[in-house]
């Protein structure tokens, strides 16, 4: 099959980016944007988080669905061992949602993104990526402080200092200012399989409903008027 | 004993300070420094380099040494299979010294730095350190993008912006002006054990004396007119 004028080139013929793909709706959607002009590398790490297996399955799910060959599974467990979050210390309970609580969550796991994105740079830095997603969002979050666009803007001028001279990398955050609402739209316009995905900071088995992620995620489905493939308790 | 004026306070008032602990000498030098004026909180971090059992056996060594109760080790081995370098790349060869060479040598480990970083500002978020040590040297140095003074600036705002808005971490390099003979002789006159540090990128038994570190770390021996106590090979 010859391509058309207006179909994405072929794989082959794609400049290479790197995409943090977690597992969640964000970094789904965020690979999905990147899939239409990038061959995308997959990166996942697991940080020791409650719900790392069920992750996992979903990040491999996820890269079979878009048929990604170049992939990436690494441990940052040390963060858990670090702890200061309820999503890696299983001495702190994970809170029920209050989406109106000011303030920072105690789900923030510090400094977790720069931990995330030093790797994604290495790597890119290897494979001559020049791009490297991530499925950040600003609004409509928990409020993490390594969320906010400039957090990354100074990140890319560390990248651009603290790499080879001829390295290009630029760390892009497509989906940084969409609602959750926005996100689900749009998922939905680039047919993501939101079925694969996982959002709940409890369980790994039937989402909880009742912890911030899940409370995010079903306000967003319902805003959007989409409904969401995953199965909830209660 | 009470302290006189001039004495530093005893340990349990000073302030907690994340110390990059290699167990090379940069890092021994920067951890004595750091060591006047605050509790120090040893950090190591292997990520697959050749020598990283020695470089272990080193860190503790001199963590005994200093008495230091609070100790992490981590693994950063994901950095080793990105490859990219003739430290965690079995497959390279580590080049012979060749001091007068331009440019980024094979051992160049991509955006490794801010790997190591990334996790001592997590860290020091949770301790409640506010000052982070790493004994980068620009000067002298072999010219590792992630050893110059702009990418710590651009990497201390990104730390300002990522963290929590309460927290206040600057990462300080007190060394990264100096030359390896200036990195001796303050070593020297702060009495630091560099019997228990290790440089070569070769071997971990007999440093080889070839390497660029070898080599970089015996010329700083010579012109400081100290003895360097480790044995060479040949």
């Amino acid at each position: 099959m010859t391509p058309g004028a207006g179909s994405p080139p072929p794989p082959g013929n794609r400049p290479l980016a790197v995409v943090l793909v977690s597992g969640g709706m964000d970094s789904l959607v965020t690979a999905a944007i990147a899939a239409r002009s990038y061959e995308p590398a997959f990166l996942h790490l697991n940080y020791g988080q409650r719900t790392t297996g069920k992750e996992l399955s979903c990040f491999r799910a996820i890269a079979d669905h878009y048929g990604v060959t170049r992939r990436m599974e690494a441990d940052l467990s040390h963060l858990a061992a670090i702890g200061g979050s309820s999503l890696t210390d299983r001495a702190m309970e994970v809170e029920q949602a209050d989406l109106s609580r000011r303030g920072i969550p105690t789900s923030y796991v510090p400094f977790r993104n720069a931990n995330l994105l030093s790797v994604a740079v290495s790597w890119a830095e290897v494979l001559g990526a020049k791009k490297i997603f991530i499925g950040a969002v600003e609004e409509d979050s928990s409020g993490y402080p390594d969320c906010r666009r400039e957090f990354y803007a100074a990140f890319n001028e560390a990248v651009r200092l603290g790499t080879r001279p001829e390295t290009d990398i630029e760390i892009l955050t497509p989906v940084i200012g969409m609602t959750k609402s926005g996100i689900v739209k749009k998922g939905a316009e680039l047919g993501v399989p939101f079925e694969l995905t996982w959002s709940c900071y409890r369980s790994d088995e039937i989402a909880c409903g009742e912890c911030d992620s899940c409370a995010l995620r079903l306000r967003g489905f319902r805003e959007a008027g989409i409904r969401d493939p995953i199965p909830y308790a209660g």
